[in-house]
């Protein structure tokens, strides 16, 4: 049986404990609110004390890792920028919880912990070259060459929603015209079915055209909500398409909280797909909802972090 | 010193054949042209025929490695379909040679050949993550991980051409709208300078539209050229942007006729993709013109077939 393992996924507004053993969470603590706390110092002090006190309910803890959602140089262990949590550049975040706690510890990008999540005990097993993608706020993505996480030449492999779908489209956040994120995030979903209802004359607030709300409206015929998600797999296919006609993958497994939108999704998605790419890349190609929710990030950090348990 | 072996290089209209020897060629035959030959049968019999003469001026020829124009399932040694080659859907072109002389024969689509090429004797010797990318009728590439050139689930990988850069855009071959070769093609390339000559009152035939002579015309400024070329850098970086976010290479090595263009498309092509990508995907990013021109099918073909010629 795997040694019991701290998982810690940092998200935008709140970090979430775990002690997780294989793809169970034995333990849950209460998240850490990223807005109490004065800068990354202060976080990474109380990811620290919350470690201690996890331990001591679960003294057979043998390592920590941690999902951040940015840039993590996994040669240096450094994070070099989150986008979405100010004062997080050029955190040696591995090493300082190493110090603050005596465990040995890992920091990797979110996606990439939900897809070894989905490799190791989800949706992905078996497979060796697949891309898992995440679809929130943002779209992360990461890349399986042979059965292992593909880092690329200084760890930033799999920013799928860094990536165009028009060349002279919606500007992303680094410049980087018609970034897909910018097209099917969770605000630019909402925002695009506030506009469209607009359109027709009715007025919506942000909170009634979620994407959540969308898909709920969708399954009612509503015509807006059936547009807003028919452009949304489109946007999403050419994507995809992209990264199927770079990579030729077995699959695509996708997850996030727009992912439970389920077949509303997932049929139009995988027709638009088949419609746009060569056989090879087509046929037997798997496009699969995520096996794993909310715990993606705990149990993928922690199965990272598990090799770093293994005596050597 | 590396036994000799015959490379041959599919194109749409000819079949180039020689005798390398590591990056040289030491021996070249006449082009076979494909229209004088009734489908695939037929221009693999001259193949093995052209293979046979080869093979009386140099006994010690150890193998034949064969460029083609499309995908190529390397399991199998099928062909599936050539784009622009009539009758030729699923050939054992390697098999077939095989049984034709006696000698170990394999076949690899051309844009891999070429960054196989570029790796083992040009400009990504010493390289271990790159792209490589050819530009001509169409837009080739070959994707390398960890030092070795990558297929994906059915040897698929690698087709740049067909990557989207608008969800709306043109379409493509295989119903992907928006497919890169649908732009900077040299063909689309020579239909853009025409239009473009037209908006200004000024006719021009495709022959004086060629991306040659647009190229030469951007040297002494002239308008429409520099704007025909600002269009293409920047369709192309969208393209190239997209293969970094998602594989961080290290580096984008650039070959076919346009690409001989140098400067004129390198310099933007460089400025444009620093413009739109993150420091871990910018930094240190090379974009470098391939080392070999016209013989890059051959001797990528050729170096792929090395390791059927030794000792096991």
């Amino acid at each position: 049986m795997a040694q019991p393992i701290i998982g810690i996924d940092m998200g935008g507004t709140s970090v979430k404990l775990g002690v997780c053993q294989g793809a169970a969470v034995l333990h849950r603590d209460e998240p850490i609110i990223t807005s109490d706390f004065a800068g990354a110092e202060a976080i990474v002090a109380e990811m620290a004390r919350r470690v201690a006190i996890l331990r001591d309910a679960h003294p057979e803890v043998a390592a920590i890792g941690v999902g951040v959602p940015g840039f993590v140089d996994v040669k240096t262990g450094i994070v070099h920028e989150l986008t979405n949590v100010p004062g997080w550049r050029e955190v040696l975040l591995g090493r300082e919880l190493r110090e603050l706690t005596g465990l040995p510890a890992v920091a990797e990008n979110d996606a990439n912990c939900m897809g070894v999540a989905e490799l190791r005990y989800g949706a992905a097993r078996g497979l060796t070259d697949f891309l898992a993608i995440t679809l929130g706020t943002g779209v992360g993505g990461a890349v399986f060459i042979h059965g292992r996480l593909y880092h690329g030449a200084r760890s930033g492999a799999g920013e799928v929603g860094q990536m165009s779908i028009d060349y002279r489209g919606v500007e992303g956040p680094h410049g980087n015209t018609g970034a897909l994120e910018r097209y099917v995030g969770n605000k630019q979903v909402a925002d695009r079915a506030q506009q469209l209802y607009a359109d027709h004359g009715v007025s919506k607030s942000a909170e009634e055209c979620t994407p959540a709300m969308m898909a709920a409206a969708a399954q009612t015929g509503d015509a807006v909500a059936l547009s807003v998600w028919d452009e949304f797999t489109s946007q999403l296919a050419c994507s995809l398409a992209n990264c199927c006609w770079l990579l030729n993958p077995q699959a695509i497994i996708i997850g996030g909280g727009i992912a439970a939108a389920g077949d509303l999704i997932f049929g139009p998605l995988r027709q638009k797909l088949s419609a746009q790419l060569a056989g090879p890349f087509r046929d037997n190609l798997l496009v699969v909802p995520a096996h794993f929710k909310n715990d993606a990030g705990l149990i993928g950090a922690a199965a990272i972090a598990e090799d770093l348990a293994r005596p050597h």
